[in-house]
């Protein structure tokens, strides 16, 4: 857990309501600023600034990552008609708490370009 | 491979030029439609349709697409000022090639909402 970091404290259960799903590897909520009709966060409850800092030991917790998103997607009932999971990685990116999140998001058609 | 799959087929060298990176695993190259100065595509070399068909036994090769997306984007110097990594999961998601693909996407500054 690092200091100050307002996703280890979701993910301690310091912060914030129940979260959607959690296990001992990751931590799933609902984003507080929604840009669809469903948008939840999935983050590791380990810290881990962003994708670019993960290191080859992350392996199997960055593919439970995305094997837990797609599992959320199917409980939040977008599976059927699609959902899209984004991770913003630095300032061009877009991302804002460095602690690393997939987005993922569905309930409409999401458009392209992705942002 | 998927027969009449267009990314098995980039995979297996028999469609498009030589990939961006390529390993025994995963393949990269670049979106024909680019929506930001530096735009990639990075795929698993099995057919998994899209991440809502990955399996358990996935799990290794989901992680290992993640750290390649973050070692492709060192790779293309997008890393410092940030990109961002999107999938595409059915018609909601604008998912089109139905063979799982992380779009890479950095060299501007991505806006929010996602699409």
């Amino acid at each position: 857990m690092s200091a100050n970091c307002i996703f280890c404290k979701i993910a301690a259960g310091k912060f914030g309501g129940p979260p959607v799903y959690q296990d001992e590897d990751v931590t799933a909520f609902r984003d507080i600023n929604p840009q669809a009709p469903r948008h939840l966060l999935l983050i590791p409850n380990k810290h881990i600034a962003s994708v670019s800092e993960a290191s080859a030991d992350d392996q199997a917790l960055l593919g439970k990552l995305m094997l837990t998103a797609a599992q959320i997607a199917k409980q939040e009932g977008i599976d059927d008609n699609g959902y899209r999971l984004v991770i913003n990685s630095g300032a061009h990116g877009g991302q804002t708490v460095f602690h690393l999140h997939v987005h993922i998001l569905g309930g409409r058609k999401m458009t392209w370009p992705p942002g």
